[in-house]
């Protein structure tokens, strides 16, 4: 199956009236809190996450001397982000397996665009807190975290503490969701999708349109090589629109 | 002193050019998620926090066949609330004693209020999440929690768990900061004159004028019945307001 | 109500046939055990804890090379002090918020009556533990506090830590509780009061006569202006009282 | 690039003399110790795996009266399976990130495989310990998992516990990792090659041909589509070779 | 080397002057609280522990429907029983494993004289609080401990809750250390000889002569046949002495 | 009862047909891994237990510059060790009570052994895991772990990171179980013993045949003097046998 069959496939109907290849609205909130260094609201559909960038100096113990900087990323839900409440990790005295699962996810991805050499011994820590749940909330939270590191650097550019925000910048980075559902490969799911995807893949991408980071899972249902392909135009397809508002966010002069 | 004189005192300036009986502009943002039964923004000055009311079915064991419902609370600072980050309590596997604290001066403040009995076997969970911190945070906490629990309320009365949200209502709630900077008492501190205060007193009052929870501290300088009762009427003063401005926020439709 | 109306109210019976303006029989037993600076049993009817004052040279990490010193405070229930066991909260992995709610105030208290530059940079570490609770566990840990800590500073003197105890003491410090059952106010409430009381209040006071720290909660019925200040009125008394049993207790040899 | 020019890429030389598309020794022993209902010893060059099942009737609470089996999986490293020793996260306190993230990876793998109806109300959990770790300890951990799986199968199926092991398998399950160092896509890296690696994919497939998880990473240099096929072919040639070896070890009788 | 011996050994000078075969005087204080239903303080020397029993109807579950009772322990110190202040177990998160090895013994003494049988499906929970510590914290807990739950079986049998204090209890237990400093062999030794100690034992006796429990150390020089022996005789010395202490202090009434 | 009646008891007959007197075959298994410095496989019957040693120069901070060396030991059971699984400690959060006792004896035997200053500044950490679990788990640890150490010394000492393996021990030192069952004394109880037990003995000794910890638990039945001087013969002939069996395991060739 091609991906311009996907274009023509009319009689898929998706509960909120998508196309099989179209995202859900898209809104980035730049200086949403006043704070820290870089802060971001990205709503994806009802997914609604904050993002915020905090520029320390100095590194972590086992990376001093080392010339180079580090980012790293917390993830977290808010109680009623769910429709039942969750219990917080805190009370229960321990992050869960999930949790720390998407936090290293995140991590992973934003340092896969930061130049460790230019930002020098510096710490860049990204929280994701997840203020309303609607699918897609790790996917979101890297493309929101992206846009609150470019402000954090430009922060840290106009207060002398890196030379150029840009060249710290190796590329850009977004991320989405494809699943398969019923058989039909689909863009960015919502939690009503989600559930019922029997294959499931989280796809981030540089802005020159290379792969930083593939999650593909098929615990209901394995996928072959042909889908995989599918998933994947599908999700190069999201990305490249997803770095289009990025990149406009960060044109505008911050909120 | 009285407090005719503290609103002739011309003199005081304060860092954001308020009198000293005067509140902060105050936000209440109603139905700030879609998901929770209750789900408000309040915003007083810079201090935002997002409290969501819970509302389940059932109460814990210590109180079942009681006849009696339970309201609880659970307070939480974003990392970046802060001017410096805040290791999460999740990550450091343990609640702190700060956040114990307020999480119960929280939900006996609410408890306050809530007619048990009229509420029946349910439990509503009120979180509130500080997404800025620029002092106040547990009394707009409790000022905002009042509200997410009457749309909680109302939601249950519509969907006929409870047979009144208004009988379960006793009564209304609010709570505010007073405090004595440099021996001037003073209504509403944000943190830069928190930090200052050699006095510090949180009054979370009901809309009848009485109090529920007398919170003074004065670890600095301790302080004179005739102190305490010029703060005494600047809490009541600042709660009378803010019991209007939750009235006003009540009587709207939810946004 | 005046205080006045009180002392004249015969009609009203107390479990343990006191007046409402009456403590309990207080004990204060000096050097109670042999190995701390500063070791004393208090007895307030029968509710007695052990406080114990270690003095140690140097601050925490936080509050280096700032020429101050520090005091801090622990309180504990042994698992017995209550009429049904209550669990060790070394064996539940956390503290609860109940302690660190109560430890948070008694560090406050004594706090608030220490020069910290005349203690210089040492720590003064409180430990309170209910050996047997019956109501006003908290108030009795702050007034034996402050005794253990006159002996520890005492000690600290005769050491040549500090030059003077004295100088190091800008105050006495004793609390008490007080609250309203049945709409009675009543000073120093035991455990079968304080279970019925409606409204409840720590009053910590200083020698002076100044406050320190009050704590009123009303969970179970809002209290008046008019009713606060009956409360405030026999809290004076009482805090008077156990001050005077203080400095008799201060001015003996230690046992 | 093709696979063929991998291939004939001979020029390539890896530490331990392997082709680029060649796997390491493959060694599994089943009935490793005695107790457990499925227990593997699997060793993948250095990597060594303790693989046990535990099949017990009932599932989580969560899952009950659904007529649906459970399959879950713990990973975990004893501390000297590494060069340098590493605290037991039993005596920190917690389970770390990578743990939770790997002992996830197993679960989800496995349970691609498994027919839940037909394995009934009955969980099989699944522990995969490390004695040795030289890379690829989660790749070689699912494939050795399987084979305690099928053999907690086979003991259940004699035990009458289920009506046929043959039923609740859909497939097989193994996986093995393949990444890029310096420009070469490789098969199966030890752990000084995993160290160097710039891209970075363990690929779990089935008996059948088709992917279960894909888990690229490239947080070190992104990789084009082409590159992620050159890699997923490699893993279906090292995933082929794993299942003969797993179809062999089932074959014969449990030493 | 008899024990003969060692009583003739005149010139052996103890710090407090005692024989080698002498223990520290020993004080049993019956009721020392008025909640607990068995509540007892022991003083060994400077060494001072408050044991407290509870009673309780029900057996922890993994016991339920057995018929037989259960008996357990918990050990624990205060933060200033020892010179230097130790930390709290509760504010570390976990007990320690001095904690743990010590309150599993204890329990192991108390049950090894308890006929489960004749207690039925009751618990007693056994708390040994160490307030001074000088040596010998754990044998004088299972001492104390002993008359807590005779005091606590004389309460139950009192309330009818079981038939006959007498017939639960097969024997009396008592515990005492011995060993060896600078090759003398010593009774009951104080911290300042446990410490120089090369070996060290401690010996649970029945009040009929014979061990429940030996756990002899000898870190700092292996002991041969012969000193176990003489260590065995003058530990079964201060066992009967401590067992006629417990006996008297049985007899009396509670203070 | 002697020891010869004991041999000659033929009528008593042990699950596995041993003699009252007999070892269960042992079998230590050099350089299991090839990672740790010391790597054994001890198996005692159907126990089997891999005890690693770890050199780390440098010793914790309460012994720096005191020129002695360390040695400490962790125990852990794998989850599958035991008939039903065990959870994990890391899951569970802490570690147990049974696990922090077996951890801290077999450092306190093995300390017993080694001259610290002859080991100088250097740690020795041993892991024993416990991968089969058939009764004297704790046992078999310590005599594993004496030859993980040994292999540790000599690599030290080929590494000159010390000067002689040989002046490091002061001896040997390996432990074995012995208990009554039924009334006979017997040595070496695998689980379906050591169950039934009414009495259980670890004795760990020197190969110069002192005692370095006798452990005699009797929570089911005190014993008698007589009884414990024939089990204290039945450990001295096990212990000898197996230091035999140590001796030949190292002076063979590491595997």
């Amino acid at each position: 199956m091609e991906i311009k069959d996907l274009l023509t496939e009319k009689t898929v109907i998706r509960p909120d009236g998508r196309a099989v290849d179209e995202l859900r609205p898209v809104k980035i909130t730049r200086s949403f809190t006043d704070i820290p260094e870089g802060s971001v609201l990205i709503e994806c559909g009802n997914t609604r996450v904050m993002c915020t960038a905090t520029f320390t100096p100095g590194v972590p113990r086992w990376r001093k001397d080392s010339g180079l900087g580090w980012v790293t990323a917390e993830y977290s839900m808010l109680p009623r982000a769910t429709a039942e409440r969750t219990d917080r990790e805190s009370v229960r005295g321990k992050v869960g397996g999930r949790t720390h699962e998407i936090s290293r996810l995140i991590g992973r991805c934003l340092r896969g665009v930061v130049d460790m050499k230019a930002l020098g011994e510096n710490q860049i820590q990204l929280d994701c807190d997840v203020l309303q749940a609607d699918g897609g909330t790790r996917t979101a939270s890297i493309t929101g975290a992206y846009v609150a590191l470019v402000e954090a650097l430009r922060w840290a550019e106009k207060q002398r503490r890196i030379r150029s925000a840009e060249r710290v910048l190796k590329d850009s980075v977004s991320a989405v969701s494809v699943g398969i559902i019923n058989g039909h490969p689909m863009l960015d799911l919502p939690y009503i999708e989600d559930s019922q995807a029997m294959t499931d893949m989280n796809v981030a991408m540089t802005g020159s349109g290379e792969f930083i980071e593939i999650q593909g899972t098929a615990e209901h249902r394995p996928f072959s090589r042909d889908e995989l392909n599918v998933l994947l135009d599908l999700a190069t397809k999201g990305n490249r629109e997803l770095q289009a508002i990025q990149r406009t966010a960060l044109a505008g002069a911050a909120s």
